[in-house]
Protein backbone atom coordinates (compact mmCIF):
# COMPACT_ATOMS: atom_id res chain seq x y z
CA UNK A 1 0.00 0.00 0.00
CA UNK A 2 2.72 2.44 0.28
CA UNK A 3 2.93 3.52 -3.16
CA UNK A 4 5.41 7.04 -2.20
CA UNK A 5 8.69 7.21 -4.02
CA UNK A 6 11.48 9.62 -3.94
CA UNK A 7 10.49 12.79 -6.13
CA UNK A 8 7.61 13.58 -4.16
CA UNK A 9 6.94 16.08 -1.59
CA UNK A 10 4.75 14.99 1.79
CA UNK A 11 3.42 17.38 3.99
CA UNK A 12 3.22 16.18 7.40
CA UNK A 13 1.88 18.30 10.58
CA UNK A 14 0.67 17.54 13.81
CA UNK A 15 -2.09 19.85 12.91
CA UNK A 16 -3.53 17.15 10.63
CA UNK A 17 -1.96 13.82 11.70
CA UNK A 18 -2.61 10.54 10.00
CA UNK A 19 -2.95 12.00 6.61
CA UNK A 20 -1.17 14.03 4.40
CA UNK A 21 -1.46 15.08 1.09
CA UNK A 22 1.92 14.44 -1.39
CA UNK A 23 2.75 16.33 -4.68
CA UNK A 24 5.11 15.11 -7.54
CA UNK A 25 8.13 17.00 -8.23
CA UNK A 26 10.58 18.37 -11.00
CA UNK A 27 12.88 20.10 -9.46
CA UNK A 28 14.11 22.39 -6.41
CA UNK A 29 14.37 25.81 -7.19
CA UNK A 30 15.03 27.43 -4.00
CA UNK A 31 15.81 26.10 -0.45
CA UNK A 32 17.34 28.09 2.14
CA UNK A 33 16.99 28.12 6.27
CA UNK A 34 15.94 32.13 7.22
CA UNK A 35 15.77 33.68 10.64
CA UNK A 36 12.51 32.57 11.19
CA UNK A 37 11.25 29.40 8.96
CA UNK A 38 12.57 26.93 6.01
CA UNK A 39 12.27 28.25 2.95
CA UNK A 40 11.31 25.65 -0.36
CA UNK A 41 9.89 26.83 -3.70
CA UNK A 42 9.75 23.23 -6.04
CA UNK A 43 8.68 22.67 -9.58
CA UNK A 44 5.83 19.97 -9.72
CA UNK A 45 5.07 17.68 -11.67
CA UNK A 46 1.29 18.45 -12.19
CA UNK A 47 0.26 21.82 -10.45
CA UNK A 48 3.29 24.16 -11.16
CA UNK A 49 5.55 25.96 -8.61
CA UNK A 50 4.97 25.66 -5.11
CA UNK A 51 5.85 27.87 -1.89
CA UNK A 52 6.76 25.75 1.47
CA UNK A 53 7.55 27.17 4.36
CA UNK A 54 8.60 24.89 7.55
CA UNK A 55 7.24 21.90 5.87
CA UNK A 56 3.55 23.46 4.72
CA UNK A 57 2.62 24.19 1.51
CA UNK A 58 1.23 27.91 1.35
CA UNK A 59 0.44 27.95 -2.27
CA UNK A 60 0.53 25.90 -5.90
CA UNK A 61 0.25 28.12 -9.09
CA UNK A 62 -2.55 26.05 -10.02
CA UNK A 63 -4.82 26.96 -7.65
CA UNK A 64 -3.68 29.86 -5.50
CA UNK A 65 -5.96 32.35 -7.03
CA UNK A 66 -8.90 31.00 -4.87
CA UNK A 67 -6.91 31.72 -2.27
CA UNK A 68 -5.67 35.19 -3.05
CA UNK A 69 -8.81 36.68 -4.11
CA UNK A 70 -10.94 35.61 -0.98
CA UNK A 71 -8.42 36.46 1.63
CA UNK A 72 -8.82 40.11 -0.57
CA UNK A 73 -12.53 40.22 -2.36
CA UNK A 74 -14.27 39.29 0.91
CA UNK A 75 -13.02 42.44 3.46
CA UNK A 76 -12.81 44.47 0.84
CA UNK A 77 -16.03 43.97 -0.76
CA UNK A 78 -17.63 44.16 2.83
CA UNK A 79 -15.97 47.50 3.23
CA UNK A 80 -18.05 50.67 1.39
CA UNK A 81 -15.02 52.48 0.99
CA UNK A 82 -11.52 50.41 1.75
CA UNK A 83 -9.15 53.17 0.65
CA UNK A 84 -6.29 52.05 2.42
CA UNK A 85 -5.41 48.76 3.26
CA UNK A 86 -2.70 46.79 5.42
CA UNK A 87 -1.76 43.11 5.00
CA UNK A 88 0.47 41.31 7.42
CA UNK A 89 2.76 38.65 5.97
CA UNK A 90 1.85 37.52 2.15
CA UNK A 91 5.36 37.81 1.37
CA UNK A 92 4.93 35.85 -1.90
CA UNK A 93 2.75 38.48 -3.12
CA UNK A 94 -0.51 36.94 -4.29
CA UNK A 95 -2.72 38.99 -2.15
CA UNK A 96 -0.89 42.45 -3.19
CA UNK A 97 -1.74 41.59 -6.44
CA UNK A 98 -5.95 40.74 -5.71
CA UNK A 99 -6.10 43.76 -3.44
CA UNK A 100 -4.33 45.94 -6.01
CA UNK A 101 -7.11 45.14 -8.37
CA UNK A 102 -9.95 46.59 -6.25
CA UNK A 103 -10.27 50.19 -7.67
CA UNK A 104 -11.26 51.89 -4.59
CA UNK A 105 -7.87 50.88 -2.84
CA UNK A 106 -5.71 53.72 -2.89
CA UNK A 107 -2.66 52.69 -1.06
CA UNK A 108 -2.00 49.18 0.46
CA UNK A 109 0.77 48.63 2.81
CA UNK A 110 2.82 45.35 3.54
CA UNK A 111 4.56 43.99 6.40
CA UNK A 112 6.53 40.66 6.15
CA UNK A 113 8.63 39.49 8.18
CA UNK A 114 11.12 37.21 6.29
CA UNK A 115 13.11 38.93 3.63
CA UNK A 116 14.09 35.54 2.48
CA UNK A 117 10.19 34.77 1.39
CA UNK A 118 10.36 37.91 -0.52
CA UNK A 119 13.71 36.98 -2.25
CA UNK A 120 12.19 33.39 -3.65
CA UNK A 121 9.31 34.89 -4.60
CA UNK A 122 10.38 37.56 -6.66
CA UNK A 123 13.17 35.04 -7.84
CA UNK A 124 10.81 31.98 -8.65
CA UNK A 125 6.95 33.07 -8.22
CA UNK A 126 7.08 36.18 -10.49
CA UNK A 127 2.86 35.26 -11.14
CA UNK A 128 2.32 36.27 -7.24
CA UNK A 129 5.71 38.73 -6.70
CA UNK A 130 4.38 40.82 -9.50
CA UNK A 131 1.79 42.13 -6.72
CA UNK A 132 4.66 43.08 -4.32
CA UNK A 133 5.86 45.95 -7.07
CA UNK A 134 2.16 47.21 -7.76
CA UNK A 135 2.47 50.94 -7.50
CA UNK A 136 -0.41 51.07 -4.80
CA UNK A 137 2.14 48.93 -2.45
CA UNK A 138 4.40 50.42 0.15
CA UNK A 139 5.97 47.00 1.01
CA UNK A 140 8.14 46.96 4.25
CA UNK A 141 10.14 44.01 6.30
CA UNK A 142 9.59 44.02 9.41
CA UNK A 143 7.34 42.42 11.90
CA UNK A 144 3.54 43.01 11.76
CA UNK A 145 2.92 42.98 14.99
CA UNK A 146 5.44 45.16 16.17
CA UNK A 147 4.28 47.91 13.39
CA UNK A 148 0.83 48.06 14.44
CA UNK A 149 1.55 48.95 17.53
CA UNK A 150 2.87 52.05 16.03
CA UNK A 151 -0.02 52.77 13.82
CA UNK A 152 -3.65 53.54 15.64
CA UNK A 153 -6.76 54.65 13.33
CA UNK A 154 -4.86 54.72 9.52
CA UNK A 155 -6.45 51.66 8.13
CA UNK A 156 -9.92 50.70 6.18
CA UNK A 157 -8.81 47.22 6.06
CA UNK A 158 -6.32 44.78 7.63
CA UNK A 159 -5.33 41.20 6.13
CA UNK A 160 -3.36 38.97 7.81
CA UNK A 161 -1.85 36.38 5.12
CA UNK A 162 -0.01 34.03 7.75
CA UNK A 163 1.45 30.84 8.14
CA UNK A 164 -0.77 28.07 10.60
CA UNK A 165 -1.22 28.96 14.19
CA UNK A 166 1.45 27.03 15.41
CA UNK A 167 5.40 27.96 15.81
CA UNK A 168 6.37 31.96 14.68
CA UNK A 169 2.71 32.62 13.65
CA UNK A 170 1.15 31.85 16.89
CA UNK A 171 0.59 35.64 17.82
CA UNK A 172 -1.34 36.20 14.82
CA UNK A 173 -4.82 34.45 15.96
CA UNK A 174 -4.22 35.19 20.41
CA UNK A 175 -6.62 38.24 21.19
CA UNK A 176 -3.56 40.93 21.72
CA UNK A 177 -3.34 40.71 17.58
CA UNK A 178 -6.88 41.45 17.11
CA UNK A 179 -6.66 44.05 20.02
CA UNK A 180 -3.95 45.51 17.72
CA UNK A 181 -5.96 45.65 14.99
CA UNK A 182 -8.50 47.11 16.71
CA UNK A 183 -6.72 50.19 17.32
CA UNK A 184 -4.53 50.28 13.90
CA UNK A 185 -8.18 50.57 12.07
CA UNK A 186 -9.99 53.51 11.29
CA UNK A 187 -13.45 54.03 12.31
CA UNK A 188 -15.97 50.98 10.56
CA UNK A 189 -12.60 49.17 9.45
CA UNK A 190 -12.70 45.33 8.56
CA UNK A 191 -10.05 42.99 9.18
CA UNK A 192 -9.53 39.37 7.69
CA UNK A 193 -7.79 36.99 8.67
CA UNK A 194 -6.29 33.05 7.39
CA UNK A 195 -8.04 30.85 10.41
CA UNK A 196 -7.49 27.35 9.76
CA UNK A 197 -9.80 24.41 8.21
CA UNK A 198 -13.20 23.62 10.23
CA UNK A 199 -12.56 19.83 9.24
CA UNK A 200 -9.42 19.17 10.66
CA UNK A 201 -8.48 22.04 13.39
CA UNK A 202 -12.44 23.00 14.23
CA UNK A 203 -11.30 23.82 18.07
CA UNK A 204 -8.79 26.40 16.51
CA UNK A 205 -11.06 27.90 14.16
CA UNK A 206 -13.62 28.44 17.52
CA UNK A 207 -10.91 29.44 19.67
CA UNK A 208 -9.68 32.64 16.85
CA UNK A 209 -13.32 33.38 16.36
CA UNK A 210 -13.92 33.79 19.96
CA UNK A 211 -10.32 36.12 20.56
CA UNK A 212 -12.14 38.26 16.99
CA UNK A 213 -15.27 38.40 18.58
CA UNK A 214 -13.96 40.17 22.11
CA UNK A 215 -12.51 42.72 20.10
CA UNK A 216 -15.34 43.36 17.15
CA UNK A 217 -18.66 44.02 17.52
CA UNK A 218 -19.13 41.62 14.50
CA UNK A 219 -17.37 38.89 13.46
CA UNK A 220 -17.69 35.76 10.93
CA UNK A 221 -16.12 32.56 9.64
CA UNK A 222 -16.28 31.64 6.53
CA UNK A 223 -14.72 28.81 3.76
CA UNK A 224 -13.23 28.55 0.88
CA UNK A 225 -12.28 25.80 -1.56
CA UNK A 226 -8.07 25.33 -1.96
CA UNK A 227 -7.10 21.84 -3.22
CA UNK A 228 -3.57 21.55 -2.19
CA UNK A 229 -4.65 22.69 1.64
CA UNK A 230 -5.39 20.24 4.08
CA UNK A 231 -8.78 19.20 3.89
CA UNK A 232 -9.09 20.93 0.25
CA UNK A 233 -10.12 24.09 1.99
CA UNK A 234 -9.46 27.25 4.33
CA UNK A 235 -11.48 29.45 6.20
CA UNK A 236 -11.37 33.19 7.30
CA UNK A 237 -12.11 35.45 10.16
CA UNK A 238 -13.70 38.50 9.73
CA UNK A 239 -14.15 41.45 11.92
CA UNK A 240 -15.81 44.71 11.74
CA UNK A 241 -16.01 47.92 13.61
CA UNK A 242 -18.76 48.58 12.32
CA UNK A 243 -22.21 47.42 13.71
CA UNK A 244 -24.20 47.57 10.52
CA UNK A 245 -21.78 45.09 8.43
CA UNK A 246 -23.37 42.00 7.07
CA UNK A 247 -20.35 40.32 5.74
CA UNK A 248 -22.33 37.52 3.90
CA UNK A 249 -24.33 40.58 1.74
CA UNK A 250 -21.09 42.28 0.03
CA UNK A 251 -22.22 45.72 -0.40
CA UNK A 252 -19.85 46.18 -3.25
CA UNK A 253 -20.59 43.65 -6.05
CA UNK A 254 -19.08 44.04 -9.10
CA UNK A 255 -20.44 43.05 -12.50
CA UNK A 256 -19.15 39.99 -14.76
CA UNK A 257 -17.39 42.22 -17.14
CA UNK A 258 -15.56 43.78 -14.43
CA UNK A 259 -14.70 40.51 -12.52
CA UNK A 260 -13.16 39.40 -16.33
CA UNK A 261 -11.37 42.79 -16.86
CA UNK A 262 -9.29 42.27 -13.35
CA UNK A 263 -9.16 38.74 -14.47
CA UNK A 264 -10.70 37.20 -11.52
CA UNK A 265 -11.76 33.22 -11.81
CA UNK A 266 -12.72 32.06 -8.28
CA UNK A 267 -14.79 34.68 -6.85
CA UNK A 268 -18.11 36.35 -7.10
CA UNK A 269 -20.82 38.18 -4.94
CA UNK A 270 -22.52 34.79 -4.62
CA UNK A 271 -19.24 32.79 -3.98
CA UNK A 272 -19.02 35.88 -1.50
CA UNK A 273 -22.62 34.95 -0.11
CA UNK A 274 -21.86 31.27 -0.44
CA UNK A 275 -18.52 31.53 1.72
CA UNK A 276 -20.48 32.04 5.21
CA UNK A 277 -22.65 29.13 4.27
CA UNK A 278 -21.13 26.90 6.99
CA UNK A 279 -21.85 23.18 6.82
CA UNK A 280 -24.25 22.55 9.79
CA UNK A 281 -21.87 20.97 12.25
CA UNK A 282 -19.06 23.86 11.72
CA UNK A 283 -22.22 26.36 12.63
CA UNK A 284 -23.31 24.52 15.53
CA UNK A 285 -19.59 24.42 17.23
CA UNK A 286 -19.26 28.01 16.53
CA UNK A 287 -22.56 29.61 17.21
CA UNK A 288 -23.41 31.17 14.02
CA UNK A 289 -27.06 30.83 13.19
CA UNK A 290 -27.17 28.53 9.82
CA UNK A 291 -29.68 30.48 8.32
CA UNK A 292 -27.74 33.05 6.21
CA UNK A 293 -29.56 32.73 3.21
CA UNK A 294 -33.01 31.91 4.05
CA UNK B 1 11.01 14.94 1.08
CA UNK B 2 10.04 11.77 0.71
CA UNK B 3 8.45 11.18 4.19
CA UNK B 4 5.98 8.54 3.02
CA UNK B 5 6.61 5.41 5.72
CA UNK B 6 5.02 1.74 5.31
CA UNK B 7 1.73 1.59 7.08
CA UNK B 8 0.48 4.24 4.61
CA UNK B 9 -2.47 4.13 2.38
CA UNK B 10 -1.55 6.17 -0.66
CA UNK B 11 -4.07 6.91 -3.64
CA UNK B 12 -2.37 7.18 -6.86
CA UNK B 13 -4.79 7.67 -9.63
CA UNK B 14 -4.28 8.87 -13.81
CA UNK B 15 -7.68 11.36 -13.16
CA UNK B 16 -5.32 13.14 -10.74
CA UNK B 17 -1.37 12.76 -11.90
CA UNK B 18 1.10 14.34 -9.72
CA UNK B 19 -1.03 14.57 -6.34
CA UNK B 20 -1.59 11.89 -3.81
CA UNK B 21 -3.60 11.88 -0.59
CA UNK B 22 -2.29 9.45 1.81
CA UNK B 23 -3.65 8.06 5.18
CA UNK B 24 -2.03 6.29 7.86
CA UNK B 25 -3.29 2.56 8.38
CA UNK B 26 -3.60 0.67 11.85
CA UNK B 27 -4.37 -2.76 10.15
CA UNK B 28 -6.42 -4.50 7.58
CA UNK B 29 -9.80 -5.02 7.89
CA UNK B 30 -10.96 -6.72 4.80
CA UNK B 31 -9.06 -7.65 1.54
CA UNK B 32 -10.82 -9.22 -1.27
CA UNK B 33 -10.60 -9.54 -5.24
CA UNK B 34 -14.37 -9.46 -6.15
CA UNK B 35 -15.28 -9.88 -9.75
CA UNK B 36 -15.67 -6.33 -10.13
CA UNK B 37 -12.64 -4.89 -8.49
CA UNK B 38 -10.19 -4.79 -5.72
CA UNK B 39 -12.63 -4.14 -2.32
CA UNK B 40 -10.24 -3.39 0.92
CA UNK B 41 -11.33 -1.84 4.29
CA UNK B 42 -9.01 -0.24 6.42
CA UNK B 43 -9.26 1.15 10.66
CA UNK B 44 -6.80 4.56 9.87
CA UNK B 45 -5.02 6.07 12.32
CA UNK B 46 -6.97 9.32 12.44
CA UNK B 47 -10.18 9.10 10.20
CA UNK B 48 -11.77 5.92 11.09
CA UNK B 49 -12.73 3.00 9.05
CA UNK B 50 -12.34 3.58 5.43
CA UNK B 51 -13.79 2.05 2.21
CA UNK B 52 -11.06 1.78 -0.65
CA UNK B 53 -12.40 0.20 -4.24
CA UNK B 54 -9.88 -0.19 -6.93
CA UNK B 55 -7.04 1.82 -4.87
CA UNK B 56 -9.74 5.03 -4.82
CA UNK B 57 -10.69 5.93 -1.62
CA UNK B 58 -14.80 5.99 -1.16
CA UNK B 59 -15.19 7.11 1.93
CA UNK B 60 -13.96 7.32 5.51
CA UNK B 61 -16.09 7.58 8.92
CA UNK B 62 -14.75 10.58 9.64
CA UNK B 63 -16.22 12.74 6.51
CA UNK B 64 -18.82 10.59 4.62
CA UNK B 65 -21.64 11.84 6.10
CA UNK B 66 -21.36 15.20 3.93
CA UNK B 67 -21.30 13.04 0.87
CA UNK B 68 -24.32 10.56 1.91
CA UNK B 69 -26.26 13.59 2.90
CA UNK B 70 -25.51 15.25 0.26
CA UNK B 71 -26.37 12.78 -2.37
CA UNK B 72 -29.57 11.86 -0.78
CA UNK B 73 -31.16 15.30 0.18
CA UNK B 74 -30.17 17.54 -3.10
CA UNK B 75 -32.34 15.32 -5.15
CA UNK B 76 -34.63 14.21 -2.35
CA UNK B 77 -35.72 18.00 -1.31
CA UNK B 78 -35.94 19.42 -5.20
CA UNK B 79 -38.58 16.68 -5.07
CA UNK B 80 -41.99 17.68 -4.01
CA UNK B 81 -43.10 14.06 -3.18
CA UNK B 82 -40.02 11.63 -3.56
CA UNK B 83 -42.18 8.45 -2.71
CA UNK B 84 -40.07 5.83 -4.24
CA UNK B 85 -36.38 6.39 -4.91
CA UNK B 86 -33.42 4.06 -6.62
CA UNK B 87 -30.38 3.52 -5.58
CA UNK B 88 -27.40 2.19 -8.25
CA UNK B 89 -24.43 1.54 -6.20
CA UNK B 90 -23.93 2.60 -2.82
CA UNK B 91 -22.82 -0.92 -1.51
CA UNK B 92 -21.69 0.57 1.44
CA UNK B 93 -25.62 1.93 2.76
CA UNK B 94 -24.55 5.31 3.91
CA UNK B 95 -26.92 6.57 0.77
CA UNK B 96 -29.33 4.31 2.27
CA UNK B 97 -29.08 5.23 5.23
CA UNK B 98 -29.43 9.17 4.58
CA UNK B 99 -32.29 8.53 1.93
CA UNK B 100 -34.36 6.50 4.23
CA UNK B 101 -34.42 9.32 6.52
CA UNK B 102 -36.45 11.48 4.72
CA UNK B 103 -39.91 11.51 5.91
CA UNK B 104 -41.73 11.82 2.27
CA UNK B 105 -39.91 8.49 1.18
CA UNK B 106 -41.99 5.18 1.08
CA UNK B 107 -39.71 3.33 -0.76
CA UNK B 108 -36.40 1.92 -1.21
CA UNK B 109 -34.99 -0.04 -4.02
CA UNK B 110 -31.19 -0.63 -4.43
CA UNK B 111 -29.32 -2.18 -7.26
CA UNK B 112 -25.54 -3.25 -6.42
CA UNK B 113 -23.46 -4.82 -8.84
CA UNK B 114 -20.93 -6.33 -6.04
CA UNK B 115 -22.22 -8.51 -3.53
CA UNK B 116 -18.78 -8.34 -1.84
CA UNK B 117 -18.98 -4.37 -1.26
CA UNK B 118 -22.41 -5.64 0.48
CA UNK B 119 -20.43 -7.98 2.92
CA UNK B 120 -17.20 -5.76 3.67
CA UNK B 121 -19.71 -3.01 4.28
CA UNK B 122 -21.73 -5.52 6.57
CA UNK B 123 -19.04 -7.06 8.32
CA UNK B 124 -16.90 -4.05 9.13
CA UNK B 125 -18.73 -0.60 8.58
CA UNK B 126 -22.14 -0.82 10.41
CA UNK B 127 -22.15 2.78 10.51
CA UNK B 128 -22.93 2.72 7.16
CA UNK B 129 -24.01 -0.39 6.10
CA UNK B 130 -27.29 -0.27 8.74
CA UNK B 131 -29.06 1.71 5.54
CA UNK B 132 -29.08 -1.52 3.75
CA UNK B 133 -31.23 -3.23 6.26
CA UNK B 134 -33.54 -0.23 6.51
CA UNK B 135 -37.44 -1.93 6.59
CA UNK B 136 -37.76 0.89 3.85
CA UNK B 137 -35.11 -0.73 1.09
CA UNK B 138 -35.40 -3.35 -0.83
CA UNK B 139 -31.61 -4.56 -1.61
CA UNK B 140 -31.01 -6.21 -4.68
CA UNK B 141 -27.75 -7.70 -5.94
CA UNK B 142 -27.46 -7.01 -9.79
CA UNK B 143 -26.41 -4.29 -12.63
CA UNK B 144 -27.83 -1.21 -12.34
CA UNK B 145 -27.87 -0.56 -16.12
CA UNK B 146 -29.60 -3.56 -16.90
CA UNK B 147 -31.99 -3.45 -13.91
CA UNK B 148 -33.40 -0.08 -15.41
CA UNK B 149 -33.75 -1.90 -18.92
CA UNK B 150 -36.73 -3.61 -17.54
CA UNK B 151 -38.26 -0.70 -14.97
CA UNK B 152 -39.73 2.46 -17.06
CA UNK B 153 -42.30 5.26 -15.01
CA UNK B 154 -41.64 3.40 -11.69
CA UNK B 155 -39.45 6.50 -9.80
CA UNK B 156 -39.69 9.87 -8.78
CA UNK B 157 -35.71 10.08 -7.69
CA UNK B 158 -32.91 7.73 -9.11
CA UNK B 159 -29.44 8.01 -7.28
CA UNK B 160 -26.27 6.72 -8.79
CA UNK B 161 -23.63 6.43 -6.14
CA UNK B 162 -20.83 4.80 -8.49
CA UNK B 163 -17.04 5.12 -8.59
CA UNK B 164 -15.33 7.05 -10.84
CA UNK B 165 -16.12 7.06 -14.53
CA UNK B 166 -12.81 4.66 -15.21
CA UNK B 167 -13.23 1.65 -15.31
CA UNK B 168 -16.52 -0.93 -14.75
CA UNK B 169 -18.28 2.60 -13.50
CA UNK B 170 -17.63 4.37 -16.88
CA UNK B 171 -21.11 3.42 -18.56
CA UNK B 172 -22.69 5.26 -15.43
CA UNK B 173 -21.92 8.86 -16.65
CA UNK B 174 -22.50 8.35 -20.75
CA UNK B 175 -25.61 9.64 -22.57
CA UNK B 176 -27.18 6.16 -22.54
CA UNK B 177 -27.04 5.85 -19.07
CA UNK B 178 -29.21 9.16 -18.76
CA UNK B 179 -31.56 7.91 -21.37
CA UNK B 180 -32.17 4.97 -19.10
CA UNK B 181 -32.63 6.56 -15.91
CA UNK B 182 -35.42 9.24 -18.21
CA UNK B 183 -37.56 6.29 -18.77
CA UNK B 184 -37.27 5.11 -15.41
CA UNK B 185 -38.75 8.27 -13.95
CA UNK B 186 -42.23 9.16 -13.20
CA UNK B 187 -43.18 12.02 -14.96
CA UNK B 188 -41.24 15.28 -13.26
CA UNK B 189 -38.80 12.78 -11.88
CA UNK B 190 -35.05 13.53 -10.52
CA UNK B 191 -31.64 12.12 -10.75
CA UNK B 192 -28.80 12.91 -9.04
CA UNK B 193 -25.26 10.98 -10.12
CA UNK B 194 -21.78 11.68 -8.30
CA UNK B 195 -19.81 13.63 -11.35
CA UNK B 196 -15.93 14.07 -9.90
CA UNK B 197 -14.50 17.18 -9.10
CA UNK B 198 -14.15 20.62 -11.24
CA UNK B 199 -10.74 21.58 -9.85
CA UNK B 200 -8.95 18.20 -10.99
CA UNK B 201 -11.25 16.82 -13.68
CA UNK B 202 -13.75 19.97 -15.21
CA UNK B 203 -13.25 18.29 -18.59
CA UNK B 204 -15.36 14.88 -17.34
CA UNK B 205 -18.01 16.80 -14.84
CA UNK B 206 -18.74 19.13 -18.34
CA UNK B 207 -19.19 15.99 -20.62
CA UNK B 208 -21.19 14.11 -17.83
CA UNK B 209 -23.62 17.32 -17.87
CA UNK B 210 -24.00 17.54 -21.22
CA UNK B 211 -25.02 14.35 -21.21
CA UNK B 212 -27.30 14.99 -18.74
CA UNK B 213 -28.51 17.90 -20.33
CA UNK B 214 -29.20 16.37 -23.86
CA UNK B 215 -31.75 14.57 -21.63
CA UNK B 216 -33.49 16.57 -19.48
CA UNK B 217 -34.59 19.41 -19.48
CA UNK B 218 -33.25 21.02 -16.48
CA UNK B 219 -29.56 19.93 -15.47
CA UNK B 220 -27.24 21.57 -13.22
CA UNK B 221 -24.10 20.85 -11.21
CA UNK B 222 -23.22 21.21 -7.92
CA UNK B 223 -19.97 21.01 -5.47
CA UNK B 224 -19.80 19.35 -1.84
CA UNK B 225 -16.94 19.51 0.62
CA UNK B 226 -15.58 15.52 1.23
CA UNK B 227 -11.88 16.20 2.96
CA UNK B 228 -10.67 12.90 1.41
CA UNK B 229 -12.11 12.88 -2.20
CA UNK B 230 -9.36 14.25 -4.48
CA UNK B 231 -9.14 18.45 -4.15
CA UNK B 232 -11.40 17.85 -0.97
CA UNK B 233 -14.46 18.13 -2.40
CA UNK B 234 -17.04 16.05 -4.66
CA UNK B 235 -19.45 16.87 -7.34
CA UNK B 236 -22.85 16.35 -8.43
CA UNK B 237 -24.82 16.55 -11.73
CA UNK B 238 -28.52 16.68 -11.71
CA UNK B 239 -31.40 16.72 -13.84
CA UNK B 240 -35.13 17.18 -13.69
CA UNK B 241 -38.18 15.86 -15.93
CA UNK B 242 -40.39 19.34 -14.44
CA UNK B 243 -39.11 21.85 -16.27
CA UNK B 244 -40.37 23.96 -13.18
CA UNK B 245 -37.59 22.87 -11.23
CA UNK B 246 -35.01 25.05 -9.55
CA UNK B 247 -32.28 23.05 -8.12
CA UNK B 248 -30.81 26.02 -6.30
CA UNK B 249 -33.63 26.56 -4.10
CA UNK B 250 -35.29 23.58 -2.59
CA UNK B 251 -38.68 22.75 -2.27
CA UNK B 252 -39.12 20.82 0.93
CA UNK B 253 -36.62 22.88 3.89
CA UNK B 254 -36.48 20.99 7.05
CA UNK B 255 -36.25 22.74 10.37
CA UNK B 256 -33.21 22.94 12.28
CA UNK B 257 -35.12 20.26 14.76
CA UNK B 258 -36.22 17.96 12.19
CA UNK B 259 -32.52 17.82 11.11
CA UNK B 260 -31.44 17.54 14.57
CA UNK B 261 -34.00 14.69 14.86
CA UNK B 262 -32.69 13.16 11.62
CA UNK B 263 -29.27 13.30 12.85
CA UNK B 264 -28.15 15.70 9.94
CA UNK B 265 -24.64 17.03 9.97
CA UNK B 266 -23.68 18.81 6.99
CA UNK B 267 -26.62 19.07 5.14
CA UNK B 268 -29.44 22.03 5.57
CA UNK B 269 -31.17 24.00 3.32
CA UNK B 270 -28.61 27.18 2.30
CA UNK B 271 -25.91 24.50 2.49
CA UNK B 272 -28.24 22.90 -0.38
CA UNK B 273 -28.38 26.75 -2.58
CA UNK B 274 -24.49 27.73 -1.61
CA UNK B 275 -23.77 24.31 -3.26
CA UNK B 276 -25.14 25.38 -6.78
CA UNK B 277 -23.11 28.78 -6.35
CA UNK B 278 -19.70 27.63 -8.15
CA UNK B 279 -16.53 28.97 -9.07
CA UNK B 280 -16.22 31.71 -11.76
CA UNK B 281 -14.12 29.49 -13.83
CA UNK B 282 -16.21 26.44 -13.37
CA UNK B 283 -19.49 28.01 -14.02
CA UNK B 284 -17.80 29.39 -17.41
CA UNK B 285 -16.64 26.20 -18.38
CA UNK B 286 -20.58 24.27 -17.88
CA UNK B 287 -21.88 27.56 -19.06
CA UNK B 288 -23.80 28.28 -16.21
CA UNK B 289 -25.21 30.97 -15.23
CA UNK B 290 -23.46 32.55 -12.31
CA UNK B 291 -26.25 35.00 -11.00
CA UNK B 292 -27.66 32.59 -9.08
CA UNK B 293 -28.48 34.01 -5.66
CA UNK B 294 -28.42 37.70 -6.61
Amino acid sequence: MDVQKKGWFSEVHDLWPGITLSLEINNVLYKRRSKYQDILVVETKAHGKMLVLDGVIQCTERDEFSYQESIAFLPLCSHPNPENVLIIGGGDGGVAREVAKHPGVKRITQVEIDEYVLEAARLHLPFMSIGLSDPKVDLQVGDGFQYMKNHTNEFDVIITDSCDPVGPATCLFEESYFRLMRTALKPGGIICSQSGTAWANLDHVSQTLSNCRSMFPVASYCIVSVPTYPTGQIGFVLGSLNTSTDFKEPVQKFSEKELDDMKIRYYSADVHRAAFVLPRFVAKELLIDNKILS
